[in-house]
């Protein structure tokens, strides 16, 4: 069975102070509906991916919260897995479609953070993470930290190669009239920003930020010209203790290795990533377990310009990343595919990766103990 | 394709201040897969059902929190629908299980509620609620009560009448050997209970409460003899001012109809339900929704013992309900599930409903905003 991406809409994202999350979702649905040309009365389900609403809005309950929105009485569901809650709400609508239960579904990711002060937001993150590491006092800056720390004891990987994660996605970031961050960073100033977690500094760290992506997706014939022909899930331990290896995430070689044979591909055959570049760390090991890069030459990759737009070689986070466009984080997951979709329709204006016909999307929970995988392929 | 319930389990309800929710949880689905006669290794997903985890401890990322304390690293979901959160990850099992990704799944309802005073707990369950409604400061019991106004309004019910849906719960509670309240009340006594909100009063009211419910779910050939048979859902408006009608939930009306096509049965086809009785007026009123009672008569019905274990007509609540039973919100879904498994394989000692062959769950959100309907059928 099929299934096309009819089509999406992903809002600015960045610091909405005055856009409601009830205003915020409707508008991103509204435009997503727009874009694939049908209306409201055709999605015969919502998915909703959200994390942090019950926490900082007490709002749960949230697929009937965004069904009234949308203005249709459809079975609704709320997915959450912390960072990892979109991608986790498109697997959960593929699997519906697979069923045959639905013909036309709607993904809503979205996320309001800004609301609150970054430490409160930091500590409500640590809800992805286990009871161990809280009680350290630990936050993923520093869980990501460790992590980078053990890939440069491991490869040799200097903090200016790191940088060029960050350089890379605020230039992608700089053509995305979405991104949180439009401005062009240089190593320099990657390695002069304040030290958050060593060896991370700020400008390795993605941001706290508001937005929302919608997304359609259906079994029903569409002049559309992108489908989803994978669509996988792994999980891990919550605590990083629990690891055998700080340098790979077992969730995420898992899920890659069951997507790649699901869609009868190979790594080398991606054309554009949406990778989970919470920390730059995390692009780096990404690269890695998704075999587009040897281990211990994920940095080098990115530093050389190969995962750079006009490369020709595949292009990592043409959005901007976590990093640059930002990270809402029920939000980014969506985000996601809805980039990898204006990729392969031709329609990523500035951003536009040459002839993209595969993409792939790599949203992952916490410090690894989820990751969602989706393929996607256009027919242009 | 045929959905098998091969086991379940459901904890003692009521205040468990001495089990964590990682505790709780683990030992439920130990218990399940006990109950099944299978290993941990033999589940292909986990589906979480739980609202509050992250309100009350700060705590999200329940898939692979779940999974951890199960053992396996398989895919695992988390979903929320406020008080039917239960009733949709069950419904998102079964979703999974019909697109054939998964053979094998467990289900986990859990909820941690009473580690808080009351009035945080009655002020975070609002978080299934509109804005407008919280705007005015109303609580659940209050949005219910004004059900109950109406429906005396146009049915001359009394609230005589209406004690008796406690007087039955609590009559059935306590043969539960795991229900909260395991005493009987009388009319008189719910009568002269503290009012809570005109006209509900404390015995009209479901407790606030801990517990976890786990159930297996295959598609497999099993020895099992009970099997779901429909599992249906429907969304309403989040605010009672938004319906047509405040004597009938549309939800449920929409569920039930999609739930009995699906069976291929009738109403008075059914032996067992398990109703979603957060107060007494819900469950008249989905005595009658769900086409058990003739609109107008689901209280007098109750009144009357036909409801009662030993009438030989449709049993309603053998585990006591929300009332006795207890009503920790994500696991009273999956309790249901379990409840009507146990009267379906003749295993619930003294609240053994005779010769129950198909039983049904009807799980609600909120004021009726989403609803959840499953039904069984035993082959003994």
């Amino acid at each position: 069975m099929k299934i096309h991406v009819l089509g999406g809409n992903t809002s600015k994202f960045g610091e909405l102070w005055d856009t409601s999350p009830r205003e915020l979702g409707r508008q991103t649905m509204k435009k997503a509906l727009q874009s694939a040309g049908i209306e409201a009365r055709g999605i015969d389900a919502l998915f909703v991916g959200n994390m942090l609403s019950g926490i900082f809005g007490n709002q749960e309950n949230l697929g009937a919260f965004y069904a009234e929105e949308l203005g249709v009485q459809v079975p609704a569901f709320r997915l959450e897995a912390a960072c990892a809650s979109g991608g986790l709400a498109l697997h959960s609508a593929v699997n519906a479609l697979l069923a045959g239960i639905y013909e036309t579904v709607m993904v809503l990711g979205i996320e309001k953070m800004t609301d609150h002060q970054q430490d409160v937001v930091s500590s409500a993150l640590m809800a992805a993470g286990s009871d161990e590491e809280r009680q350290t006092g630990i936050t993923f800056p520093g869980l990501y930290a460790l992590l980078t720390q053990a890939y440069m004891q491991e490869y040799g990987m200097t903090e200016a190669d790191l940088a060029a994660v960050a350089v890379k996605n605020h230039y992608h970031g700089s053509h995305n009239p979405n991104a949180q961050f439009r401005f062009p960073v240089t190593v320099e100033q990657v390695l002069l920003s304040a030290k958050v977690a060593d060896p991370l500094k700020l400008l390795d760290c993605s941001p706290i930020s508001d937005g929302a992506s919608a997304v359609i997706l259906s079994t029903k014939k569409h002049k559309s010209k992108v489908e989803i022909i994978a669509s996988t899930m792994a999980t891990d331990t919550l605590s990083l203790s629990d690891r055998s290896s700080f340098t790979s995430l077992g969730a995420v070689v898992r899920a890659a290795a069951k997507a790649y044979k699901a869609a009868g591909i190979q790594p080398k055959d991606v054309d554009v990533a949406e990778i989970h570049d919470c920390f730059s760390i995390a692009e780096v090991i990404a690269s890695e377990d998704l075999g587009f890069s040897k281990k211990g030459h994920g940095a080098l990759d990115i530093a050389s310009g190969k995962r750079t737009l006009g490369s020709g070689e595949v292009i990592l986070n043409s959005s901007g990343g976590l990093k640059a466009c930002g990270h809402p984080v029920g939000a980014t997951g969506v985000k996601q595919m809805v980039e990898i979709m204006e990729q392969l329709q031709g329609k990523a204006g500035d951003r536009q990766v040459h002839k993209a016909k595969v993409g792939l999307t790599h949203n992952v929970a916490g410090s690894g103990s989820q990751a969602v995988i989706h393929i996607l392929k256009g027919s242009i």
